[in-house]
C-alpha cells in the first residue's frame, strides 16, 4: 500500500512580518513526515498561504504547532490587507493525495479541529466535504463580514461553531477547516460553433442533470476558436473517472452529428487520473500504481 | 522543463564485506543531486548492486569516487561468486528517466568512462546503445570469459577496449559503460488459443517484420487462461508509444475475427508511458508533464 500522503494548503493572516511567518512555518520545516512545497506571502493580501505535503500525524502535529504561533502573534484588529478573512488561521483544507479516502481526510480535519478549539479557545468550523449543513460547504459563505462582522454573526443559531467557544477570538477571530478531494479542471472541445449544443451535453454529463455523480459541467463558447467546450470540474476522480466524461460526451454529441475536436486539462491533476484512463483504454489487468516509477521514488513502494 | 534525471545502476563485485561495501557507496550518500534507492550485497552472488537516480554531474563525480574505491579494494583474482564478472567495477548503465534523451545519456556514459579510463588505469568498454561494434551491444558477449578469461581474450583485435590501457588491470579486471533506454513490458491478450494468430500479429508488429520502430514482439501460449497474447518490449516508449502497439494489435486481430481481451504491463515503468496513452486517447492539446502534481513534488516544476 505506501504510506497515506495528504496534501494541505493553510491559510494565515500575516504576508508582511518575515519574522511571524518564518515563525509559523518552521514547524513545518523540521517536523518529520512532512513536506513544505511552498510557501508565499503576500503584501497586499497580507496573508500566507503554505502547501504541504504529508502524513496524517506530521501534519496535524506541525499544524498545531504552526497555529500557535499564529494566535499568539496574529492581532487581527490590526490586520488589513486586500484578501477576506475572518481568522488568524483563516483556513485549513485537507486533500487526499494517495492511499486516503475523504472519509480519512475528513477524520483528521475533525481531529485537528476539535484540538485546536480547545488549546487555543478558538471557534472553528467545518467546511467543504466536513460542513454539518449545506450553508457551510461554501467558505465564502463562512467568511462573509469576516472579523469584524463575526462578533454579531457568530451569535445567529445557524453560525454557532463546530467547535470551541460560541464566542470569537478577541485577537485570532475563527478558523475553518474542512476536507476536500483535489478538482480536476478537464475540457472537451466540440467543432461546433453552436452554444446550444455545448450547453445541452453539459446537461446531460453533469451529475445535477442527472449524468455523472462527480462532474460539473457547462457549456463554454470559444469565439476565437470557432468552437464551443463543455467544461468540465471533476469533483472525485477516483470515483467518477475523465475517461467516463470524456466518452458520454462523444457519445451524446453523435445526437447531433457533431465531432470532439480535442480536450485540454487546465492546471496540476495527480497522476492517478491519468493512468486510469490509461488503464481503461488499453484494458489493463491488474495494474498497480506502484509499478510506476515516479511513484517508487517518491513513496518508496 | 526542470532537472534532468537518469537512473543508474553500478554493479561492483563485492557482496560480503561490510566495510568495503560501505565505502563504495558512501559518495552516492552524500553527492547532491544524487538520491540512492537501493543498494543490496547478495553473498551468493558476492556482488553489490546501487540503483541511483540524479542529474548529470552528481552522477557522475560519485561514480568516479565510488570506482576509486572499489579499484582499490575489490581484488578479483580473490573474487568467487555465482553471479559472472569481469571487473572490480562490473557494469554500469545510464538509463533516461526525465528530460534527458539517449545521447545525453551516451554522452555522460563516454564521459565516465573516459575519465575512469584515465584515473584508474582501467580498459573500459561501452555497450548496449553506446557500443562501437554489434558484438558489443550484448553485454553477456563482453562478459564471456570473464575476469580470468579476459587476460587472453583482450589481446584478440575485436577486443580492443573503448577506453584505456590494451591491457586488464590485474586485480580490478575490466569495466563495461553505457546508456540503454528503459524497457516496458507490454503484452496484450487475445480472446482465442490459436497461438499462430499470436506469432502473426507479434511479427506485423515489431520493429523486424516490418512494424514498429521500438517494438519488440513474440507470440505467447497462456494455456492455463485459454488465449494467446502477444508480449511485447517497448524499447523506446518515447518514441513509440504503448497506444501505437495497443491500436496496431486490435487492427491486425480484425484480419482473424478475433477480439483484444485484455492487456498487462510488467514490472516497472516511467508515468509517461501512461500519460502519453491518456494524452492519446482523450486528444488532449498542449498537456505538459509539468501538471502532473507528482513531477512538481520530485522535480520542483
Amino acid at each position: 500500500m505506501g504510506s497515506k500522503i495528504l496534501e494541505c494548503v493553510p491559510n494565515f493572516s500575516e504576508g508582511k512580518d518575515r519574522g511571524v511567518i518564518e515563525s509559523i512555518v518552521e514547524p513545518f520545516r523540521r517536523t518529520e513526515g512532512v513536506k513544505m512545497l511552498d510557501y508565499s506571502a503576500d503584501k497586499d493580501h497580507n496573508r500566507l498561504v503554505v502547501t504541504l505535503i504529508g502524513e496524517p500525524e506530521g501534519l496535524k502535529s506541525s499544524l498545531l504547532e504552526a497555529m500557535e504561533v499564529a494566535v499568539r502573534e496574529i492581532d487581527l484588529n490590526r490586520h488589513r490587507g486586500e484578501h477576506p478573512r475572518m481568522g488568524a488561521v483563516d483556513v485549513i483544507p485537507f486533500i487526499p493525495v494517495r492511499n486516503v479516502s475523504i472519509e480519512e481526510a475528513k477524520y483528521l480535519a475533525e481531529q485537528v479541529a476539535s484540538e485546536a478549539a480547545v488549546r487555543f479557545d478558538l471557534p472553528v468550523y467545518m467546511y467543504e466535504e466536513s460542513a454539518t449543513s449545506p450553508e457551510r460547504q461554501n467558505l465564502a459563505n463562512i467568511r462573509k463580514g469576516q472579523f469584524e462582522g463575526f462578533f454579531e454573526k457568530i451569535n445567529l443559531p445557524e453560525w454557532k461553531p463546530d467547535y470551541g467557544p460560541w464566542e470569537v477570538h478577541r485577537t485570532a477571530g475563527v478558523t475553518a477547516i474542512g476536507a476536500r478531494m483535489p478538482l480536476v479542471a478537464f475540457n472537451v472541445n466540440l467543432a461546433t460553433e453552436n452554444l446550444d449544443i455545448a450547453k445541452a451535453i453539459a446537461g446531460r454529463v453533469r451529475n445535477s442533470g442527472g449524468g455523472l455523480r462527480y462532474c460539473k459541467a457547462i457549456g463554454v463558447d470559444l469565439k476565437e476558436r470557432h468552437m464551443v467546450q463543455v467544461s468540465m470540474n471533476m469533483t472525485d476522480y477516483t470515483r467518477t473517472s475523465l475517461y467516463q466524461s470524456f466518452e458520454m460526451i462523444k457519445m451524446e454529441a453523435k445526437r447531433y452529428g457533431v465531432k470532439v475536436a480535442g480536450s485540454e486539462l487546465v492546471g496540476i491533476l495527480p497522476m492517478q487520473a491519468l493512468t486510469d484512463v490509461a488503464a481503461y483504454y488499453l484494458g489493463l489487468e491488474d495494474f498497480s500504481e506502484g509499478q510506476i516509477l515516479e511513484n517508487r521514488l517518491l513513496w518508496g513502494d
